[in-house]
């Protein structure tokens, strides 16, 4: 029997100075240090901070663009140190009010110019909606703006972004996804799941945000079903054992994931990256997991609207004869998430 | 009650000098002239020409470059004329033979040098594996080439090429994939399906091939589970109803696609055909279905391996309120499909 | 001594219907067919078809977008086969009226939504200008539209469209360019110049329009100073010497060219190219070539806006020690055209 | 008259640990605080620290992967704030030493497979090329490894690292180009030309380094005449204007710069940044001065190799009219570079 793990609170301060938030990956101290095993509990603000409340509140009005996407954290895990592997596992993840707001912001998302595929447009409308969240209906009601046109889209709670701090000394915004996790945007990195990252310095610098009461696969206008979360998840290192890009567990499914520009560079990442995980997993040579990935996999776009674009590569276990990856901690991250919730 | 439809048979002939079949989207003379409603029951050859049969049978040794990817076609559909769409409903798409074959084709794939992501690498290991089809059991199986390695994958056949002739009096080989439809490679073609394509010349010359047992989003290493297909379709017209690029219908879902390079380009095109469809279909304003879109797209990849990529975008039709599409042509042709059977 | 090589003279007949016009590149029958060494005198169109005249004229309402770029040709030339190598040498391209016109064109351009690169924006403001071209004083005249700024710049006439037959049995618009050639819309095709075309279909079919007065590099807004040009070329054959994508020669410099999307893969396969002929032509080593390449090529962009994008890589012969490409391909020419200019 | 400026020398210290030198923009302490208008002297190591000096020195066995491209700096312009931009003139930049070296870098190039374009080819060839540089025939001499070709190119030193601290608190690695410079790898940074940056942090933290004895347009193994170089330039700033992306200036030219993937983005970037450019300094509209650019740009390909691929565009100031840019501060830093040398 797997004992309960310890357990960690930490709570961003809303009346803090939002100036004082997390907003990158490394060059921010951490907020507190965790042993290997242990759940931590907390919540992260929205990745406007709380500022677009109502369909009059617009993001290039109320909100300052150096104070976007606060993160929960960093978290120093104790032991973690560069060529291991971090592994987060998210036990729950549910909207923490009954609101979400999504928007289009000028020169964001993919159907319009930004400051990177420049044009001389001018801006698309600006404008905001607010989505209810059910949490017993388990929907978010979307209501159109020129019309009556009314909806229920499933709920499916998840994190936008979720990362360590990058190598080279890097210090990357939060905006950013990339090797070393970030705004990844991926609908995928919901509850039951476990997030593998390579780690870059000591203690590894977890922090996480951004979430999304639902999105679609790319997140076509650039912004999801934001809202603030309720998040519990478990740390764990795997000890010596290096993580390229970051990848996914699920109780059904292998995941690889790439973030690079242009998307097929993100596509290859991430397949690569599939192809040497099966071939070392299953025993299979290179090119015989280059011809089975090719006929298994399954490969949801995360988000073509961050600063890379992010794709994901999935492979179902069952395709897979119950290889074991990573050592087995998907599975000991599920005992110890039972135990914890006893 | 809706009358069954009249049938038309047509058949390849294996026999022939295969420098006569049809490798062009274009450029090439009907091989037969339908009315509209019409079954057509065919069936195509392997995108090898049959020509790969054994693991011994190297693509680049058996194969002429010229005489890669034959379509049973074109079919002259009365009345079909520029600015109209073809509709095209798959009634049943099962493999031929109880085999398949797929490969590694020198400087072909998505993680290879090719001669347009041109490198000074030597190709990659050519080979070719031979798939098993069960019909019955509805899976193929796959074996490792270098190990012990095997797996039963499900059966899931589609067609990778599906299109008519090309606008600007264009003729395009069969392996190039755009907005006349042609090498999409997309999973989602499969039987149930229908799928709409813009008429550019008189009679549009429809003409399929291309069958896949099965193949993985995204068509990795560039070939698929490639099998001769046993094909059964009903070619319609809808008259003055133009479509820019090919959509696909199913009972469930909405698609669009989208076929360019880099591969935003194509999640660009099939993001903003489904947004101005989606607007057209609920009189939704085009920024409200913009941001209904973001939060409720399903973004499959198809092929990130031919001359142009293809994305596919899908929307459940459940989220659109009972929307008719295409005036409702699926319905008919699912009728009609039922009614052909008897 | 060279004896003056014959002579051909063919001309497009702008009375005739527009659509008997030649818009692709394979699909049309030849107009001549001339030996080898001939040369041709002839005139082209200016790619609007001489539709867009004044200030007011505007392309989208003038210009049936199925007649643009209407090119001289094609032309037969005799005993070249599959396999061999065109060389066309021009000897003189000069505009043919005092007057060019250039226009933004709605969706299309480097800094605009394209139908591929699709957005939501509206289009751009449509305009036309009108140039007028000083052939004695070797300038054309810039007159803004919004307010009094005028501006002489250089007259570098070239053409932006030749090409051959292109390769599996494919019609390609006279808007596209690719390894037959075709809408390179380089400046460096300009007089004194020869390039190399490898040949597809037997005759070769080659043919040739879209004269500018000058471009910049890239055609940033996708129209150069376009007229109709008077142009005196010379054919050539190189029979057993493929050439896998277009080449050009002048007295000072070699240059490859590349056509793909994205533009980085033109990059590559200009560069690419150019190593592997440097090599050739040097006796070095692939790898040496690639180092000595990286540090003496000059990369001038031809353009970001059509169907595929073009760079070109440039190397002085001077760094190449006197070698000689082609055969001697360029020097006979120039020779010969000195002889035919008497 | 100018008088003089004041002058500041710094020098690295190549006795030091490796680790302490400064390998990003931002995250680093200033080395020194300089008055506008100061010159300052400095050198700069080559790309690899020193360590690869003989051809059998390969780079992945002599050089720790996070010590590559060490910078020099960074410098605090005392005055510089937020919204402001610096501007760098380059008096004199001259190689340190009589040798420069080059080489083939597993997985980096645009020739080869790399970790982000993610293919299953093993690495090129890792070889290593040692250039004399002869500082009085004003050559670098090239000698081909596997025959026995060389080769005298122009000497044409530049850098090609310039930078100042990024925006939004990211600190990035000094491989990386972007809008605050970095990594831009142009043979356009050379001596006589003015470099203007934006200002995100107080004092600008300008740094530089990558010194190249020449490079080819694109940079295309990656890897060009690497070299120590004694360099002069003066700081100086530019308040309350902002420079959106980083551009250059000499006696002939304005140009400006873009660093994004896929390379078409770098090229929107630099032309729609000339675009408006253009028509701030002449008054133009914007449609108009779009037209002008598309006639008038030259777009020299800087690097296609780097974390983001860099392109310039530049138009002559001889086709501008004598418009003052940016002040007049690049024929102030001329004067004071005059005045300096006495």
């Amino acid at each position: 029997m797997t004992p309960p793990p310890g357990t960690l609170d930490w709570a961003p301060d809303p009346s803090a100075d939002p100036t004082t938030y997390a907003y990158t990956f490394g060059g921010v101290a951490p907020v507190a240090s965790v042993r290997p095993g242990t759940v931590v509990r907390t919540w992260t603000m929205d990745c406007f901070g709380g500022r677009v409340r109502k369909t009059s509140d617009l993001a290039s009005e109320v909100c300052d663009p150096r104070l976007l996407n606060p993160q929960s954290g960093p978290f120093f895990v104790e032991g973690a140190r560069p060529g291991d592997t971090l592994a987060v596992h998210f036990i729950s993840i549910e909207p923490r009010e009954a609101w979400g707001v999504s928007s289009t912001v000028p020169f964001f998302g993919s159907l319009t110019a930004t400051p990177t595929t420049a044009m001389l447009h001018p801006a698309l409308l600006e404008r905001t909606w607010i989505y209810q969240i059910d949490r017993a209906e388990r929907v978010v009601r979307y209501v159109a703006a020129d019309t009556d046109f009314t909806a229920a889209l499933p709920l499916d709670p998840m994190h936008g972004t979720v990362g360590v701090a990058p190598a080279l000394g890097e210090v990357r915004s939060s905006l950013a996804p990339g090797d070393w996790g970030g705004n990844m945007d991926t609908p995928e990195m919901r509850a039951g799941v476990t997030c593998y990252l390579g780690v870059n310095v000591e203690g590894g610098l977890f922090s996480l945000g951004d979430g999304h009461a639902r999105q679609g696969e790319g997140e076509t206008c650039g912004v999801a079903v934001e809202c603030a979360m309720d998040t519990t998840l478990i740390l764990d290192v795997i000890s010596g054992s290096p993580t390229a890009w970051p990848r996914l567990e699920s109780d059904d499914y292998l995941m690889t994931t790439g973030s690079a520009r242009p998307l097929e560079d993100a596509f290859r990442i991430a397949h690569q990256q599939m192809v040497l995980w099966v071939a070392e997993l299953t025993g299979m040579s290179t090119i015989d997991a280059y011809q089975y990935v090719s006929q298994a996999a399954l490969t949801p776009i995360a988000n073509v609207v961050d600063t890379n674009y992010t794709v994901v590569c999935k492979i179902p276990k069952s395709l897979l004869k119950g290889v074991v990856a990573m050592g087995g901690m998907h599975d000991r991250m599920r005992r110890a998430a039972a135990a914890w919730r006893g």
